[in-house]
């Protein structure tokens, strides 16, 4: 049997899948890319050596980092959406009838042409008329914008080599400056089982710009820890709060799992503070 | 570096973990019992291949095992638990005052034995006057027993092998009537990312033998597939319900937790009906 196995450097238990055919290999100008497929995954897309998204379970991941912000804000209109050049974000975020334009700004085009290709169902919405592809740094694109952004939605690599950049202080004060009102963040930020320290600092680091800032989860197998974590942040509104009654077709999220998603308040703290016991 | 690569067949992901030493490795007389190091996770214990605890997470699943039923039980006074000889969940029963008895039937007296000497915080429970060992077949203990127990706990291996006998509609018709009125019955019943098809059958052949049954999950990194599924059953009670209000010191369950662990209603009803479109 042929086996990928995944060179996560944080991860405690490395992960590994049947291969029954490698489908795409090569080298983009950033970085490594591979998608195989997998008995049971279907097609698996590889970044550098990391699963990042499966046929079969992607939409936990791309419903869970979408949603939430989207149905917290009263009514978005202009989102940023930073990675995810598969297309799973910007397919979710085009659920939302009151969105008219979608800045989709990857940094690597070969990504977006390699899920056009082998991930259809996921790439769907790319060539929507609201949505505006930009290839370029994500922390370029939103320095210096003012006060006009509904929601920006980041969905990087893990937190290492080049995705950095969109984990700190500077990055998150600029998003904070493009964001309207009543404009909403959201970011991955690892596994509360695997990462808690890298969870922590984030969520603190957030701290800085946002006014608002929590956190959720969601059960997501590929991701090295599984009990993955998005950090929200906002200038004034709760995004624990459901704000919009319009109904979208989903296979995960729901308003329950809106609710539940989020740590209980004193496990909260209690995360924040270092008093987990874990 | 020396990696153990976990056994499991039904797991479309393989997990394998760092070994800095391994502390014990021999056969009893049912299976194949190891216990290694590993630098994030401590000590590990080991069933036929497959990761049963680790000193760092057990507790998410012992928590999540116990309290669920024996907060919703009004006042649980006897308590069965079939399985596990690691001690974890004898603990957190022995942590409600109200529990007069606890019947621990483990079969294999060898797993017993090994955690006293490797994880003394897990097995602290079994030595408390309360807790009466058996070391037989959880199955034959049931079996004839009349309307008695408050509360049976299966803490089993994964559902192969011997363990099989564990889920058999049988096995829940014994269950249901050795307990009383406000009895409640609990056991694991694997991934829903990994074996959602395992965690309907359970579902439907404890249908044959409890008016209640319901379902939850929690977070457990070490078992494949993560987001690991409980199945409760009852004779009246609703098991979402919290009855006790006395407190008792966890890391993970919560009042809040318990209502957040059960899957959404119209969640559970897709899932039972084949249609959750994963």
């Amino acid at each position: 049997m042929i086996k990928f196995i995944e060179k996560d450097p944080y991860a405690p238990i490395q992960y590994s899948y049947e291969v029954s055919r490698i489908l795409y290999h090569k080298k983009s100008k950033f970085q490594d890319i591979m998608v195989f497929a997998n008995p049971f995954f279907g097609k698996v897309l590889v970044l550098d050596g990391v699963v990042q998204i499966t046929e079969r379970d992607e939409f936990f991941y791309h419903e869970m980092l979408v949603h939430i912000v989207l149905n917290s804000h009263p009514n978005p209109k202009k989102v940023v959406v930073i990675g995810g050049g598969d297309g799973g974000t910007v397919r979710e975020v085009l659920k939302h009838k009151s969105v008219e334009k979608v800045f989709f700004i990857e940094i690597d085009e070969d990504v977006i042409n390699v899920s056009k290709k082998f991930f259809p169902s996921v790439a769907s919405g790319i060539r929507d008329k609201r949505v505006e592809i930009k290839c370029m740094d994500g922390a370029e694109f939103v320095k210096g914008r003012r006060s006009d952004i509904d929601a920006v939605i980041v969905d990087s690599t893990d937190i290492v080599g080049f995705a950095k950049s969109l984990f700190t202080r500077n990055f998150f004060r600029a998003i904070n400056q493009c964001l309207a009102e009543e404009g909403m963040f959201v970011t991955l930020s690892e596994s509360l089982h695997f990462h808690k320290d890298m969870v922590v600092e984030v969520q603190k680091t957030m701290k800085s710009s946002f006014p608002v800032v929590d956190l959720y989860t969601a059960p997501i197998a590929t991701y090295a820890g599984n009990w993955w974590s998005f950090s929200v942040g906002s200038k004034q509104l709760d995004p624990r709060e459901i704000r919009r009654t319009g109904r979208i077709r989903t296979k995960y999220y729901s308003p329950e799992i809106h609710r539940s998603a989020f740590l209980p308040k004193d496990m909260y703290e209690r995360l924040l503070s270092g008093k987990l016991g874990w």
